[in-house]
């Protein structure tokens, strides 16, 4: 099975490289699944259900969030409706959509997309994510109720990441790290079988901070006190995540990064491309 | 000019990478000058004047710190004497050591080193970094006092990091983060000519959690308790950082990432190997 | 019921003034029952049983402890026999001892005392505390299988304080902050009946920082550099605390600062005393 | 020469109670100098010209600020021609308004405002608020240039606040904490003759959440996302803060906690009383 991750789309940048770049990607690399994280799509804070669908429609078959997952107030709504879009699981109990989701991909593999957030500098302390995603596990174990298991977890702290990476590994197919909005280059395959990377990097504009214009930024940096809104860049925008190929138990057999367009240097799975 | 910089190395798979491989590195590609950081050097808390010299002693010109400077306390001593040791500039006045100084490259230029620390997420605040390497690029412009800069921007947050990169854009050879111990991609040449990465990476034992073995970090997550102390992992280490390229006017020609050794994938600067 | 609770005993300055002070309180106010936060009584870092014991002996009924309740590492393992002994309740499940307790008053009250620790400045994240409060309530409600309820909110913000005070207002007798070491006048009976308190301050040396002596810390705030231990402070201390007259219902009638002895102004209970 | 200080005004029911309060006491008192923390006097957030010349007229001398200095744009333009308005002294140089300012009270004597934030838990990180108290000290010290000096430490951490206090002892004739909304009741003279107080508590109601509507920040607490704005509690409000009586040296003879109508204990100085 042939898996495709990619990080926080931001803004219309983000938007722009995932609908001119994924279509022909998925048929040239005959991607069985794709999994997206949108928190930032939505001018750089959300999603909206428009583009929801619309990522959807460019060839992606779940949407992952994050902190950001309901910053635009139509989420709390049309995430109950939105059966491939998946909010941190370990937000309260009540809190509108779902955490976790199987999907069926392109071959037929039952795959279980999770989104988890840290908790470590994230701000809010949400429930344990290292209880959280047991308890999806225990539901939905590898290689029983899931062929292949995706775990986007969500948070700023590379100890906070790597620790979980290595808790998870032999029971998830894929653990990948969002948020940091930069992709790191420490993509592997861990002991237990899990392809592991702490960051996917962002779909977006990186003459940026984060995707978003730089001056702003800067000047809250310089003058402590906003100037501004936070604004999206417009230039042209990087896809980024990484690209990973799946045994027949639902474990990484290859894992490569992926990053086509844009500001940073190309990088393309070469055992499929 | 050919400029090497490492990340923070971790405890004796650190330096032991650093001591095998990099003499012959120095050698093969022909580097004019090499920074590492080194505050986790001494079994992954801070720096003896020992260890300082024997990274001096592999082909090292210049030693930068961060938030464990002084975790050993024999470096507050040894910091006066050590004149290529250079901890974070914007500690208060009156600490040990100094946060820039101007060595001179085997191709006979002057480079700047500087070590500034971030204040998103460190716990502790220092002065002003944007601030602070203002006064020292003041003091020694590029292109005047100095041939070439490097600046080892050791923070958490890629939004400060990212900030300062672009703050410096044009005014330094190099801005590369470290503290995070884990290698980004996004390394490029910005547009007013500075090298730019997020994070330098680790030299170190990748299979760990920051360098340090896996158990006690994991269990401090479940448990939120200390069950044991922080050890380095002592697998085999990875040598990770960059190779710059400089040109005349001492902006950055060429960048690439280098990664040597262990458990990551392999990158060497093809324009120099 | 007399109730009397009273703020983290912090070294031996602490315990001193409670071992000298609470024995002929208990009998001159006539006090039903009596509750002391302990987590800073072992040289300002955690319990040992001895002292434990020492509390129970001078006339306290429980004590409670907070973010340093398993400093001393003996707690990890007396905290399973010592049945008077209320850690946090929202450590992750299999922390040793108990995180609430229900123990009879002198009067043959059953009260239900919890310990409670805040995730808002922290450090760490432990399970939600108006959940986990809320299941406490929920197995052990005032009024029907308690005759009192105290929760001992160990926490810094003072807005995650008041909202839990108002959130179990009506379901607690008193709901008190500790942790800050520092007693606030905001003492008063919520709408609903609940006695509440923002924090209790510390049993301890108030000519100091946080019952610490001063220069360690303010060496380290000018410094930003440890240069020595935290050692608690010598001097006199003050029995920090309040006083809380319980009606039929469990719900408060009356409730009164208590502060005695040491560095700051006296109050007594003038409904007692 | 006596002295009041009022806490951070929280909204009309802050506003109210000063105004309908301060004059009268102003009178009943014989107050020579009154400094009043406004940071909140707008809706919560910040304050106008407006409102800062509506305390000016119901007798305030000075008005101190904390880190909702702008939330009120128009603050970065008046604050440049409001001289009795005082800022955080910490912020980056080319802030709008004065840290600083020395105002006449009604005896002549010359006083000294100071206002300065605290970096611990305050989300920014300001210049070093202990060099930068010292810097003040030096250009203005006590018993030379200033008569008084009033220093307004915004500050969350105890610990930051008392190390703060103790460093100023025998410096300042007052040492006062705000931001909290919380009065503390560990109110003294130091060793060298500072009055301190560790927070002044709010003028506004305290049936709230730090001064606003309870049901908002409980049902973030529960459910980790906004339901809405947060809106200043409406009930009576108390005035709160603290009475300080200056000896010819500026020192403090005496020193009282003030809290006068709304839900709290009442407290008056019964030396001026
Ligand atoms: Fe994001
Ligand atoms: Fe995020
Ligand atoms: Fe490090
Ligand atoms: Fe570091
Ligand atoms: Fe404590
Ligand atoms: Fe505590
Ligand atoms: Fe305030
Ligand atoms: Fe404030």
């Amino acid at each position: 099975m042939r898996l495709l991750f990619l990080g926080d789309v931001v803004g219309r940048a983000g938007r722009n490289v995932v609908a001119e770049r994924l279509p022909a990607l998925r048929e040239r690399w005959a991607l069985d699944v794709v999994v997206i994280n949108g928190e930032n799509a939505a001018g750089g804070f959300g999603i909206t259900e428009a583009i929801y669908n619309d990522l959807l429609d460019a060839g992606c078959d779940a949407v992952t969030l994050g902190n950001h997952a309901f910053d635009q107030r139509e989420a709390l709504v049309f995430a109950e409706r939105a059966d491939r879009l998946v909010r941190p699981v370990n937000f309260p109990k009540g809190t509108p959509g779902r955490g976790a989701q199987l999907i069926e991909a392109r071959d037929g593999a039952r795959v279980l997309v999770v989104n988890v957030m840290g908790n470590v500098f994230m701000g809010t302390a949400l429930d344990d994510p290292f209880r959280a995603i047991d308890a999806e596990l225990e539901a939905c174990p590898l290689g029983e109720a899931a062929d292949a298991v995706v775990v986007d977890f969500h948070a700023e702290a590379t100890s906070e990441k790597q620790a979980f990476g290595h808790f998870l590994d032999g029971r998830a197919t894929l653990v990948v790290g969002t948020h940091t909005h930069t992709p790191t280059s420490d993509h592997r395959i861990l002991s237990g079988g899990t392809a592991y990377m702490s960051d996917a990097g962002m779909c977006g504009d990186y003459d940026s901070v984060l995707g978003m214009k730089k001056d702003e930024p800067i000047q809250r940096f310089l003058r402590k006190l906003p100037s501004g809104r936070f604004e999206p860049a417009e230039g042209e925008g990087t896809l980024s995540g990484l690209a990973v190929e799946v045994d027949g138990r639902g474990l990484a057999a290859r894992i490569a990064p992926v990053r086509i367009g844009g500001a940073l240097s190309e990088a393309r799975p070469d055992f499929w491309d």
